[in-house]
This record gives C-alpha cells, structure tokens and sequence, in this order.
C-alpha cells in the first residue's frame, strides 16, 4: 500500500486531535482511500507533556525546520498558531515544495493572500478547512458543493465562547461578566478572551469565507467588528419580548459592486434557524441562487472537530499526490486571474433594523425629544416600549426602526445623548430580519 | 480555455434545473473552475415542452442514444428517472468510457452495486450527490469530509413531501388526507404519492446512506420501512403534550457486526434540532467518534437544489478530467475490497421507546389488563395517560415506554389487541430520545 507521510508542526490541542485520528483511525482511513496516512512527525517545542497520544519511536520531535525539510514528508500540517513562527514554516515548506494544511485563521485572515501566491506559484496544495466552523465543511461547500451557484448572502455564528456566553446569559439571566467567568471556568472561553468576545476571531473567518464567496481577496482589515461585552441581560430579555434572541453573527452579504461584512451582536427572530444553536455549537446559514438556504451546524471548535477538518484536508491533499497532480482546486474558490478587488461597504452605508435602548429620565416629552432627533436622521421607528417607573434613577426606553442608514443611526444617537434627559451611552444593536 | 462537454438525458425539473445552471452561472462556474462547461445535448422525448430555457441551436435532441455514443461528450447526466431507459443508458455510457451523474435514488438503491461495479471497471467517474438530499452536501460529507472519522449513526429528514405534511398535520391539526391534498394543490406531492408518503424514497436514500457511512454494500430490501399514511393529528397533539414532535426519520445506525436501518414515523424531542425542521426542508444528523454531531440542513428537492447538487457533481468529475484522471474517489467512499457484506439488524432486534395509543372501552380494570400483558412481555411504561370519558365510544389510552424489544411489542400489542375492551389496531410510535 502506498504510503503518505505527514508532518504535524504543534502538538497543542489540535494536533493532538490530528494525531489521534491519523492513529486510531489509521486503518478506516486506509480502507477508504486505499493508501496509508503516516505519521512521521510531530514536532513542538515541548515533548515532555504526556497528551495521551502514543506516538512511534522518533516521531515526536522539537526540531520543527527538520520536519519541514526532511525530502520526505509530503504534506506539513501547521498547528502552531499565531502569525510569527507559523507564517515562516508554512512559506518555507512552500518552498520546499511540500503541501501544507493549516487550522490558523489569523494567519489567513492576516497573510492569507500572500501564502496563497507562494502555494500558486509552487503548484502545491494549501488547504485550511479547520479554520472556519471546526468539523464543519463550509469551505469544501464553498468551493465545491456550490460552485454552480452565485452566493448573495452568509450568516453565521462562528466563534463557540461568544455563543456559549450569550446562551448563558438568555437562558440563565447571567451578566457578561459572569457568563464568561463559567465559560472559562468550563473551558469554553481563553483566560485572555478578548480575540474572542471581542469578535476578531469571528472576524478573521469572515475574511476568508468572503473571499471563497465573492471571489475577492481575502480583506480583513475593512470588516466591521464589535463584540458581545456590552450586552446586557436587559437587552436580551428585551429582544425575547419581541422575538429575538441576540447572537454574535458573522454578516457577509454581496452588494453588487460591494460586499457588507460585519461582525456584532445581532437580534434574529425565532423562526431564523439559527436562533436555535446554543451554547458552543456553531452554524453557518449560506444563501445562494441555486440553493436557496442552506444551513450547515456543528461543533466549531475542540481537539477531535478541528482534528477532522485537518483530517479532510489531509486526506484531499495525499489523495492529489497519489493521483500524481497537485492543483485541482484553486487555493481560494476563483482562479487566481479571477479574483477581483471588491471593497467591503463602509459600516455608515449599511441599511438595517434597530434596537436602541436609552436611559432616560423619568419625566414628560423625553420620548419626543428623542423621537424628534429620530425622524430628523429618517429614521423611521416602528415599536416603543417605555417600561415603568423604577424607584430611582433613569428608566429604560426601548425602540425598533424601520430599515434605516447606519450613518444617520450614528449622528442621531450622538444628538440624543447629549440630550439632559438622557444618561449614559444609548445601546444600539442591529436587528437581522427580513429575508434579503 | 479548455471545454468539457455535457449531455444531459431527461428535460424534466430537474433537467432543466442543471440547463438553467450551466447556462446562467456559466461564467461563475470557469471563473472558479478555469475551464468551460459546455451543455452539448439535452436529450429528452419531448422536445416540444417550454421549459423557459433558451438552448442553443443543435443542443435539443430526441436522440438519448446518440447522446450517449458522441464520442465528444465526457459526461453524462442522467436525469430521465426510474429503472428501465435510466440504467440502459447508464450503463451504456459507461462501456463507452464516459463518466455519469445521476440524482436517481431508486435507481442506485436497486442496482447501485451494478453500476459501481461497471464504472469500476471501466475506470470511469459515477457521482450521485444530487440522489440525497438536494443540495445538501451529505455525499460529500460522508466521502470526503468526515473520511477521518467513525461513523456511529445518521438520522435524517430525507423526504420533503413527508415532512411537509406531517408539518401541516402538527401546526393546523389537518388530517393527513386533507393535508396531503394541500401538499398535492402546492406542489409538494406527486398526484402518486405513495412513493413518498409510505416511506420508499426515503428507504432510496438510506440505502446509500448506510453504504457510505459504513463500507456496506447498498442494501435496500432489507430497510424496514413504515410510511406516515397512518399519522392522525391526536397522536401529533399527544406528543407534542410530551414534548415531542413526529417526523418521519431515516435511521442507520453501526451496531457492530450489523447495521440499524429503518424509516418510520419518529418521536424526538423539541431538544433535537431536527424537531425544528419544518415544511419541505430535508435535514441529516451525523454522529461519528471525531466531530460529535453535525448537521446538514437545506431544500431536499426541487429544480434549482438538486441542479446545484449535480453541477457540483458535474463539476468534480470535470476537474478530474482536466487533471487527466479519473477515480480519485472511491464510487462508494471505501475501496471495493474494503466493502464487506454487513448485515442490516431485523426489525424485530431493535430496542428503543414505544408511545401506544388504544383506543379501549371506557370500563374499569381496562388498563390493568394492557398493562397486564405489557408486563409478561418485559414492556416497562413510564407514563399513561387516560383520557377523559367522552359521550360515546372508546377512549384513548396513551403509554410511553422505557427501552423494550419491538419483537415483544409486536406479540404483546397482538395480545391486546385481542382483548375484548380494545377497539381497532393499537398506534404505535417509535420515539428516538435518548442519545446513542
């Protein structure tokens, strides 16, 4: 039986997933596709940690530049993370002319383009299923499954730690500040949680999906990106009221001449399928001419879901070796000569529904002088809900529009603020509805 | 730019959803592809029908046969339907070296290793994505994506006409007469129906299912197959009382040395995310030791879904031929020397939790005797419900069970039924709650 060797950079908790299956899993794997996955490195810079994995004698090493050099190993699993040592053994096994598979959104969503040229003029696979939605294949969709059809529109919950804490507090009232605690007390959030909650990482895989889409280049740096740390459990029982629940949602939407993509918490009715993925689950909803909705759920994150994308990935690639010709599908989903300079919509320019909260004093004629600053910006509102008198201090007035211009929105909530009657910052979160 | 030529036999829905794709999308597709997918032929014996599809001079033809024999066309696609022309003319374009798509389930489920084993050794490509699920892209999935992974059950929605109705049957309390009257006046049922309403096109589609999951051989004689014809909107109130709802699933489960494979009117609980899949949307868990549970959910059926599904396919097997090889893939996904003959468990071994109903005269000492016979037949319930009197007639009487054997159920339920008190045959409804 033929036999392809695999070199795995990074024995964190990934690539003791990949490790895991490419053992245990050896001879199903080979079953499947007639030839033998081999693990012949494991590099990391630690190899005195017991992960569970028995590994053959030699395998395991922390010589990570040997592995990629060795004129042995066919394919280069990079699990190391991050942008700096990654990027380098990943340009350099290119160079080497060795396929390369990666989980390392960053790094993509930063250098994505640049490692993609080398991989194209190297003529090797480069292959990264792993890093949007874990298990999940949205690129292999993406790429393969929908290349008849002309994609308008993806919506996705795509970070577990900000879905889990926002499912904590709708289902047990909890503040951020709590939820994330338990979350990171389970092992669901990093003790430094910001890449998460803050939605960068929900931010760096929309970079790439809307790159395999919309036949762009992959553009992190103009996705508009606000996290989930000011939501209230306030909010969230306000949006129950009007059948919402609130999730962290990755938008990409093709505009034409522009694509929108925004991350930030949003209120999606409960009739949106994904108003119905709790806790860490993932799920990506893709709309396309051909398809309609199509709706694709799992875990994206952990050791064993990521370890199967990597799998895949592997597993695609050797099955291009043995087949004797690397290539056969371009390193984004357009043909490199195809790919085009599409500019992501500056946040101001979209038009969507609202929900503004304010924290107005109790008194006659707050709602209209609020309401006034409103239709002065157009904005049209089409439910209020003043709630009762509290003892003490501001009462919440809550408000959805009409589709409406973010830039208006913006200029309308600096005039009310520095309105008397209006403590604090009005909190505004946009609102998902229609189908578009 | 290089051309592959493409035939398609049978201009009906779903013909005529590839035509419109592969005409419309036709510069999307060479932008992802870098090649050009040309619709040769469209071979159908009607070539009078508007189907709103503007084909070029020379492309429409009566002629399948000389489709079929053009030594230029490299791939063909088989859209006619049923058994007879379908598979003549699929194997005929095998013996001829071409590579075939196909969306027809009953034709694989029959003769499925037939056509697998021709193509095999013709060394030609035989894809079927579009054959389950519409656009989903579960065969995808189950050869490629999960190719790491152990696959321990898969529990799907498959059939949109079923799930339409029993959807009508629990949201207006219809009839599942009346309802499938409505589903017919829309369009979502054939003017034949059984084909779907008793089960048999989602047994089509576990058939292959289970191949690929597992490394069988397509086994379909041996599926136990029970429709939804029988379905009254008590039983769908009752569960719902439960907290469950009723979908026909198909279920295949790896038991070891055999395989669980069976279609019937399911309960499952709100919790299972396949109870929020309404209408027509098909949708498919999938349980394997690596990602945990994935779901897959979209449009089981229509033009434009299973177009995509087979431009997908098209596709795929045009990028090999490009390569300049064909069967990077194994036809099923295990190799055919991995492809071991598992037995499917009878339907009499399963164990799982039974809901009956009975309709039983309104007298004392009614329930002790069902309850009686439950007991010698090792049938524990874990609630009854007895219905309040009504004028006349028979009341019903509703159980849940703990785990039993259906072979018991069957003799028991036999036995009550031949009780004096008992009116008409007991209901039963298998409930699927429990993770395995």
């Amino acid at each position: 039986m033929k036999q392809i060797h695999v070199g795995i950079l990074g024995f964190g908790t990934v690539g003791a997933g990949v490790a895991k299956i490419l053992l245990e899993n050896r001879e199903i794997l080979s079953s499947r596709t007639g030839f033998d996955l081999n693990l012949k490195y494991v590099a990391d810079i630690d190899t005195e940690t017991d992960r569970g994995i028995r590994l053959a004698e030699g395998v395991l090493t922390d010589n990570a530049q040997q592995v990629v050099r060795d004129p042995d190993t066919d394919i280069i699993v990079e699990l190391i993370g991050g942008e700096g040592a990654a990027k380098n053994f990943i340009l350099d096994a290119i160079a080497q002319g060795k396929h390369v598979v990666t989980a390392n959104k960053a790094l993509i969503a930063a250098h994505g383009n640049e490692i993609v040229a080398a991989a194209g003029e190297k003529g090797v696979d480069f292959a990264y299923e792993a890093s949007v939605g874990g298990c999940m294949p949205i690129i292999k969709s993406l790429r393969e499954s929908l290349v008849g059809n002309r994609i308008f529109a993806m919506k996705g919950i795509l970070n577990g730690t900000c879905n889990y804490i926002l499912s904590k507090i709708t289902e047990e009232g909890s503040t951020f500040a709590d939820a994330l605690k338990e979350a990171q007390a389970e092992g669901f959030a990093e003790a430094e949680p910001s890449l998460d909650v803050e939605g960068f990482d929900t931010a760096h895989k929309l970079a790439i999906l809307n790159a395999l889409a919309y036949g762009m280049k992959i553009n992190l740096k103009d996705i508009y990106v606000e996290g989930i740390t000011k939501i209230t459990p306030d909010d969230i029982a306000f949006a129950r009221e009007f059948g919402y629940k609130v999730k962290l949602l990755a938008i990409g939407k093709d505009k034409g001449d522009a694509v929108e993509a925004r991350i930030h918490p949003t209120m999606i009715p409960l009739s949106n399928p994904l108003s119905n993925i709790s806790g860490s689950l993932n799920a990506l909803t893709i709309s396309a001419d051909a398809v309609g909705d199509m709706m694709l759920c799992g875990h994206g994150a952990g050791k064993m879901p990521t370890g199967s994308a990597v799998v895949s990935d592997i597993t695609d690639i050797a099955r291009n070796i043995i087949f004797g010709k690397s290539g056969r599908l371009p390193h984004l989903s357009y043909q490199p000569e195809s790919i085009r300079e599409i500019p992501i919509m500056p946040v101001d320019e979209i038009e969507t529904n609202y929900y503004f909260r304010f924290a107005a004093a109790d008194r006659p004629g707050v709602l209209s002088k609020i309401s006034g600053i409103l239709g002065k910006y157009n904005i049209s509102i089409s439910s209020v809900h003043q709630k009762g008198r509290q003892s003490e201090g501001p009462v919440p007035i809550v408000m959805l529009t009409h589709k409406a211009k973010e830039a208006g929105v913006k200029e309308a909530l600096k005039e009310i603020r520095g309105l008397d009657v209006v403590r604090d910052d009005p909190m505004l979160i946009r609102i998902e509805d229609t189908e578009e």
